[in-house]
């Protein structure tokens, strides 16, 4: 058995990245063979979050039914922000907190969507209702999402749950929200890291 | 401010009707005012477990627009199966069992669906998640619909979430499921009542 992908959106920001780590992490500890990939170029701003809690990029993966047979989607539901040959292989779950369109299976599945800022928010409640603890650095690329979808806290997106989400993943990560919060959006923005990355 | 209403599809079976009248309960305990509606005639199996738990049909809505902006969907997502003006109304929430197509919306919403056997199951959690109690005869109710949907825990699409969410509300009810349960799936199959009842 070929193992399940887990992915975000095309033109991944910082959400679909950690989003697939942290939840093939909490599929895997489930006892499910899962892996998170990435559809595209990870942003300075990701890079910063990975760089930080010691993660590698996800594998690049073009084309997902050459690799597997079925998929989760984190971060997006719609096909054209997807895979282009979802539909040659079954999506099993959804994670996400975007509207609902383009969407369709030919069986029931696991679709786990709410009006909150930012899907790790979702998956903290995922951890919790699964009895599996959130490790440290697990926890550090879930705050990044936040503070990334919510701007820190800043954008109409943001939701009661998502700033006490936050505030629980960075006791668990022991991280200065406001600092590193900072400091993750000005690598997001500033323009000379690119040149040096490239 | 109109009420929210909680519907389960067309042609209702035990499920769509048990799944409104709890979800409604669950959704009014958490603050909203949410009414369960019914979008056709009530079958024999499930007046017999509405007469059983001493509840009164859900009121016969066809237009749902007429009544509310808000609506929230169980048991079903498929826009052919819902109420014929839903696209005039915000679909707030869905809870449902079954593959998703044929839905889209143009804002988040909290979609929860899952692949088991029935809705109630479902709502069970929900209770849970949100610390409410379940109340006896709501107990009673969520459990005709999970006997219902998997004819006594016998039909291929019964999980052991089924059983289990089962023997709780079982508990709760102070109901024994077999002698139960054969009694309401008779009250199905039984066509003299129908004579009696039209
Ligand atoms: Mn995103
Ligand atoms: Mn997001
Ligand atoms: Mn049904
Ligand atoms: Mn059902």
């Amino acid at each position: 058995m070929s193992n399940v992908l887990v992915l975000g959106h095309k033109n991944p920001d910082t959400d679909s990245i950690c989003s697939a780590i942290s939840y093939a992490y909490l599929k895997n500890e489930m006892g499910m063979v899962a892996e998170p990939i990435r559809l595209g170029e990870v942003n300075n701003e990701t890079l910063f979050a990975l760089k930080t809690f010691e993660f590698d990029q996800p594998r690049l993966v073009n084309q997902v039914a050459k690799e597997a047979s079925q998929v989760i989607l984190v971060d997006h539901n719609e096909r054209q922000q997807s895979a282009e040959d979802l539909n040659e292989v079954q999506v099993i779950e959804v994670v996400d907190h975007h509207r609902i369109a383009n969407f369709e299976t030919t069986d029931p599945l696991f679709f786990r969507a709410e009006p909150v800022g930012c899907t790790t928010t979702i998956i903290l409640k995922l951890f919790k209702e699964n009895g599996v603890e959130v490790p440290m650095n697990i926890a550090g690329l879930m705050l990044s999402a936040i503070i990334s979808d919510t701007l820190l806290f800043k954008s109409p997106t943001c939701t009661p749950q998502d700033v006490e989400a936050a505030k629980e993943l960075a006791n668990i990560a022991n991280i200065d929200v406001q600092k590193y919060g900072l400091d993750l959006l000005k690598a997001g923005a500033d323009l000379s890291n690119k040149t040096l990355e490239d």
